[in-house]
């Protein structure tokens, strides 16, 4: 990076000899990564909305320009169609390094699927170094997964996993093996991508693989167009799903085995009824605090889910079926010779669950 | 639910039959579930501020609370400890059940870990329905996935997963299993509640697991305290991610077979190098808009890593032998003879990606 050394002198008369030192540089650019959320303005966060009024240049799919119009009156805007990720990319990192302040909107999180990656293969691809224009800022925004959970529910109230059933970039195989690993390690899964106009198998064997790991009942949420105007939510299961409309809009949320359906909301629980009644009781022979106390592995199994009922089997009975099948209780989980009987410490601090 | 029928008339002299029709009804609550994000003030959403602008009623751990202190002037507050979860759930719900509007703020998303998925538990066991005392509203929010990543680069550029190593409501062997899982299929791994005080144990087991499946030198990302005053966030690796101090505050991101570091940002690509160059042309053989095209499972493999080189290996050599050990490719992905020579349709309708 050049320093500046001040304003080139107007030239008079024959030319002088360049003046002593380096030229001006170009203006250091921003370019600025920021995602929009869902795009409704109540979920644009105040460092989203900063960051697109100071731009003069901003980038973006023209649906989210969209989104974004009534902030860009007066700014330079650089819309392309969906296919045109690198061009966009390129463009946005192009603008930046001449000078310009620039705002490349993705939707949902820039970080998730969104341009952000991108953005970084192309500058390294340039040579791009910290230090030079342009300056790069990360904006994070609310995930699909956040707002369309949000319409449905609490679905994420466990370990998730998100996948991408697009196979444009990506070998299906890869695909293929993620999907079976969150279903077999019962993960709340969501669905990106799950279909297109030409791009149906996907859903299809993502639905079948599941399914093989986790009962028809299992809960799902097919949400569109999170917080626009044709939104649109369902709240289904495992069985049905197929039976809805799927399309590159629509975020799909499998639940775990733990998930359950409550006055049409969709809800995975985290795990308090292992430990507590629903008035927040300890239950016996657990401790607060510490480790879940699971009991003899040849003991009757209980579904955890029934763990929330008032009468709710004891600790001995909380281990499910399908979770331990190939686990082998390591000695550590097994309670200690009498600790039913020693006091339950409430003032060890506490931990976030 | 009583249908209001007015004020009841003063009494006086002997009681009198008691008023004809129901007794008013008590005033209908509303109950906000709010995600604040990190709690940076410019990372609260629009939705977020106002609903607690709105509310009477303001129910969080004290920590949460504290970042909404400027917004909570005047409002009564229910502050609770870290281990009083459900007590706070609980109090929040009476709260807003007997009129109030109530507004329960957690860090980051409210479903995400979060008390959405305790409140719906909550609500459960107390047989409310829909169209009861309170009304819910949720509300999301900015996951610490993506504050964290924000900080760092785009960790979450494909599919990822977030599992909480805290045991303390879940069966250790259950968390296991599914960082296995998640090791093995590839996926970027976000570990929330990694360790505490007394849990250390847990983050040495995962590091263990996830490296018989990935490569030492996997970029990790350690984050403290995403924007709040004491932020900190390391890139390491996974052979070194145990040098550092981890504890409750910290987020751990693990990246995929895939991800790399590149000027201190940790990067984990969508795949666009798969099917284009780094200047935006279409690699020979694939075709924008449809399936990426692989090669005969029979040719030499090469890392997915070196598509992105310039001069990188054909579409042929994109398997990844990691991912495809167990998996038999498909007839379908088999390029189809002669289709090199068929002409690249830019017509078609784009898909998101």
């Amino acid at each position: 990076m050049i320093a500046s050394s001040g304003p080139v002198p107007p030239r008079s008369g024959p030319p002088a000899d360049p003046p002593a030192g380096p030229a001006p540089a170009p203006a250091h650019g921003t370019l600025s990564l920021v995602g929009i959320g869902p795009g409704a303005g109540d979920h644009v966060t105040p460092a989203a909305l900063a960051a697109i009024g100071e731009a003069e240049v901003v980038v973006g799919y023209t649906t989210y320009i969209k989104l974004v119009r009534h902030l860009i009156a007066g700014k330079e805007v650089i819309r392309t169609g969906m296919t045109e990720e690198i061009g966009r990319a390129r463009a946005a990192v192009e603008r930046a390094r001449a000078g310009s302040k620039v705002v490349l909107v993705s939707s949902g999180d820039a970080g998730v699927y969104g341009m952000a990656g991108l953005v970084f293969e192309v500058l390294r691809d340039l040579g791009w170094r910290r230090g030079d224009s342009p300056a790069l800022r990360l904006i994070p925004g609310i995930t699909a997964l956040s707002s369309c959970g949000s319409l449905v529910g609490a679905p994420l109230g466990h370990d998730f996993c998100a996948i991408s059933l697009s196979d444009l970039l990506t070998p299906w195989p890869v695909i293929a093996r993620r999907i079976e690993a969150a279903a077999a390690a019962d993960f709340v899964i969501g669905l990106y991508n799950p279909a297109s106009g030409r791009r149906t198998r996907q859903i299809v064997e993502a639905q079948a693989t599941i399914r093989r790991h986790r009962d028809g009942t299992t809960p799902v949420a097919l949400v569109k167009s999170a917080y626009r105007k044709l939104q649109h939510a369902v709240i289904t299961d495992l069985d049905h799903l197929l039976d809805y409309e799927i399309g590159m809009l629509t975020t799909v949320l499998v639940g775990s085995s733990q998930s359950f359906v409550f006055e049409g909301y969709l809800v995975t629980p985290r795990g308090y009824g292992h430990k507590y009644t629903a008035a927040g009781q300890v239950k016996d022979g657990q401790r607060p605090g510490h480790s879940l106390v699971l009991g003899d592995a040849a003991l009757p199994h209980a579904t955890l889910s029934d763990a929330m009922l008032p009468d709710a089997a004891s600790p001995d009975t909380l281990l499910a079926d399908a979770m331990l099948a190939d686990v082998t209780l390591p000695d550590a989980m097994l309670p200690d010779a009498g600790s039913s009987d020693a006091p339950l410490s409430e003032s060890a601090v506490p931990e976030v669950v």
